[in-house]
């Protein structure tokens, strides 16, 4: 059970961490602001969720050696783009995101809860952890953070999913079940509203 | 006295989600962000003042009553808005804004008194309370705070309401009764900046 | 020992009220803006290292009369620059910025070491110890960091730094020797990145 919760975090580290590579890149930042990005975007979600649970120390603390595995991957990343010359594009940046979107939704939720936390606030826990690294990144490279700019879900997803983290179990499944599904979830339903197009109706008051 | 405490945290969360639902619909955000936007407001300085006074559980982990109350209230206004057609104004937002800076001046300040922190630390702590749900739901809207936007005075409300809630108890009065007053003080002030449109002056160095 | 580091958090916490003190009046922000940047200048980088190291009380909650201090010297600089008619330049605000730089990174430094971090996240909170600060007081003043913006390098003297005060104790220095040495690298860096206006390679991939 452990084991997997650390896989999947894991996981969802290494896609975001691409995420940032990506985003970074395309904003033509330096080497220095790239590994800034990346790191932001790979470790704020979990680190805002250890602050807010007292969950300490933080992992990437205790275990620094994913902290020069995040320094070789984006040496790595940098490495092969520019001897292949490959240029990143806004969609190669949206499947880490979506896969680590899925990925942190489960996980935060599933550390929420076994901290003891209530239902509906392992779900914010497991949204934030989901979207937090996201949204820094955004900020750090001076866009509007997607969460609020773009009228496609992406907290909607990871809400949903987190729902399915909390609620498999109430229906008898097993809590590493219930993790697999919620981040399937989440991350298929980003990645449905990716490809359909579909926009959130804009709320407005009045005619 | 706690229960007074509470009231005044409760009352202060509503005004201050209130004046994020208004500022979220003002931008025409959807559902999701009027919700994230109002939970920003009304969570975000009582989060902060309780990380830095390292006050665990925080009291919507320990109350997940609070968050179903948020989301009720955002689905409330935003249903009654659109069924009766009405757009809130900027005006619209200042009158719950203020209220709320009263209110969490007066509960923030009362509640670093409580953990033990010297009076300049409780002031400042009263106004981190009062104004950071606000700055937080500027940034999110994409807008640069009203706190250091306009020159109309807004922390200075807080900061002289917060001064009366320490100093009124070194008068002889009742903790309680200082909040009140501390709280009605910095609510007024702010009423009567906005109805008067007195502006602090620029600070500018040499001619 | 604690005495020199004592010191030497307070020296960085000047500097960097100064350089606050100085964007803040660039920017032509009033009297309360002036202390609110100085402040987020001065105490941000020490603050979320102590967040982030779970250390409490922070020592500006426990030695309230910092908060003082950082007041009367803002009043004393607005006084001074409006009675003697100066006004700051950017350059006036890059030495104090510089030197705060290379104090924070010794100081954040040796106290992530202190309390038994491994030596690649003692180097990180340094480098978030220095910059953190200074970036807090860019966005509050609606501008691009400068971490991001400007590719002259400012994170990777923090770095470098950072580096000497970890390393210089395994080649048998004493600590307070390494954290000068370091402080002195990190500033020096910085002042000469400046003066020669070396600039980061942009990293850009392909042709």
């Amino acid at each position: 059970m452990n084991h997997l919760l650390t896989a999947i975090e894991v996981a969802a580290m290494i896609a975001f961490a691409l995420s940032g590579v990506f985003e970074a890149a395309r904003k033509r930042l330096d080497a220095v602001g790239v590994c800034v990005v990346a790191g932001l975007a790979a470790f704020g979600g979990g680190t805002l969720r250890d602050v807010l649970l007292d969950r300490r120390p933080f992992f990437w603390v205790e275990n620094a050696v994913w902290l020069w595995g995040l320094l070789a991957l984006c040496a790595t990343v940098m490495l092969f783009m520019r001897t292949q010359h490959v240029a990143p594009t806004e969609r190669a940046m949206q499947w880490p995101d979506a896969l680590g979107l899925g990925l942190f939704t489960a996980s935060g939720t599933q550390i929420a809860l076994q901290a003891g936390s209530p239902a509906l606030v392992a779900v914010l826990m497991g949204v934030i952890t989901a979207t937090f690294g996201g949204v820094l990144r955004d900020i750090v490279c001076n866009e509007i953070p997607a969460l609020l700019r773009d009228h496609r879900p992406y907290a909607v997803c990871a809400f949903v999913g987190a729902w399915v983290v909390v609620a498999l179990p109430w229906l008898g499944a097993e809590p590493w079940q219930a993790m697999l599904a919620g981040g399937l979830v989440s991350a298929l339903l980003r990645i449905a509203a990716l490809w359909t197009g579909y926009t959130l109706p804009r709320w407005s008051a009045g005619p």
